[in-house]
């Protein structure tokens, strides 16, 4: 921080995932800031990075510089409330290439979340990728899409992380805020911070997590709450509109698996997520065909 | 097990995945089977299965009767050799519907594996996905297909496990055996034990990290060891042949991420694993095109 800097970040993302340390190296205060919520509970990949720093700060007392989260794997075993937690890290291993922790969040002594980590550092400029087969989805022009609103007329409750994240979702993919159903299990859009954060790893993780279940276009259910979350973040994004693609593919014993991809403005994959989700069919309700 | 039944189970798998209890309740003795190896190592998917036996022998004694691994996610920080090892079990939340734990794999003081789990009861004859827009692939028919030996000629390691697995590959998919890089980063086969025991929720951990590196049909590569693992079971199989398919998607920054999926004889999906492991791309080999 440059001299005379403000010692709070200054951006809202930073500030909601500061974590403070407790002095042993491994212990952090985290206080779960109401702003970055999905009804009344913290958004999961808010939390993910949020633990995410924390663990960047325990390798760095360990003198390893493994800043960034290759893979973050989370399980989520209660939702905590907004107020303070706790995050609890254990190094698992300083290597020379990544390292990697497990971390637990929790909120007075019950265990909110159970995370592992790979880390390593992440090149800021990175040469192209070797290989791949991955294609870039097609996605209208941004300025087509249309923002998510933090709160809107129907909705069963606001998504206060709408109003710190400028997502701007295709007009195909908004059928559930009419409650409509799409027949399709697909959301594709532009997504960046409302304040205008660049976008590092960190930021990754989080906006892997943010965006409404693909299952809404599929049946009218609640919330789908995340029961496992596997990010992956592949490079740091070149500067520019992110692109975001969330979709679902089987719902099965009451269980629904969603991937996300995130494609920087260089046309290169630079974030992506699996998760398995918990989701409640309403009984009679048929599946689109 | 019925009255004068041996005490050591009968099938390999589950005489390799054995855990004895140290009597806390979260403690077990684990022996590390020279049989279930790559090389010298051990197997991901077999320690994998062996930890979710642990846990669900753990949750057992807390009175949960989850012990059908939903999600898994394993980061790998030493491969153990074959011999005594630890699981070290931490129960972290016993519910209605589902219960979650983390384990760790030690051997000595050194810690392999940690790992955390969703775990919950899957049932035995399950109705039919409500929906899913994953299509099956295409495999040759398993006579047409070729087992894939522990011991091959010219191949720089043995491959213990697949002795203990019937692995058939698509001929398509064998070209990484005759030294041929084939451009693609897909095999397909169809999978079972080599001692016909039934194919289980534990067994398809270890399915899903048991085929070779997708990659080698890219690049002349040594072992491609997997940093952090996560595999879903959504279905148990129905009894029958089980197709099996893995692909690798994108090589960049030394990193490549590989999907797995297994399919029953009913068209099921019954697992699906993603994987983030590291490859190094000898110097001045060129992608396919």
């Amino acid at each position: 921080m440059p001299p005379g800097a403000p010692s709070r970040p200054s951006f809202e993302f930073d500030a909601a995932t500061h974590v403070r340390p407790r002095g042993d190296g491994v212990s952090f205060d985290l206080d779960i800031d109401e702003g970055w919520t999905v009804g009344l509970k913290p958004n999961g990949g808010y939390l993910l990075a949020a633990i995410a720093r924390a663990v960047g700060d325990a390798l760095g007392v360990a003198d390893s510089p493994h800043r960034d989260p290759l893979a973050a794997t989370a399980h989520f075993l209660w939702a905590p409330d907004p107020g303070p937690a706790a995050v609890m890290v254990e190094v698992l291993r300083v290597g020379h290439g990544a390292s990697q922790a497990r971390a637990s969040l929790l909120q007075g002594d019950r265990a909110c979340v159970e995370a592992a980590f790979t880390m390593g550092l992440l090149p800021a400029e990175p040469p192209p990728p070797w290989w791949s087969d991955r294609e870039l989805f097609t996605v209208p022009p941004r300025s087509e899409c249309i923002r998510l609103p933090a709160a809107r007329e129907g909705a069963p409750f606001e998504v206060p992380i709408m109003a710190r994240t400028d997502l701007r979702l295709d007009p195909a993919s908004l059928g559930f805020t009419r409650g409509e159903l799409s027949g399709r299990a697909d959301l594709r859009g532009w997504v960046s911070f409302a304040d205008d954060r660049p976008v590092d790893p960190l930021a990754l993780l989080f906006f892997l997590d943010a965006l409404p279940p693909a299952t809404f276009g599929l049946a009218f259910t609640g919330w789908v709450p995340t029961l496992s979350l596997t990010a992956y973040v592949r490079a740091c994004p070149a500067p520019g509109p992110l692109r975001i693609r969330q979709t679902a593919h089987s719902i099965d014993d009451h269980r629904v698996d969603e991937v996300c991809e995130i494609w920087d403005s260089t046309d290169r994959l630079v974030g992506q997520a699996t998760q398995l989700a918990a989701i409640r069919i309403p009984e009679g309700a048929d599946p689109p065909t």
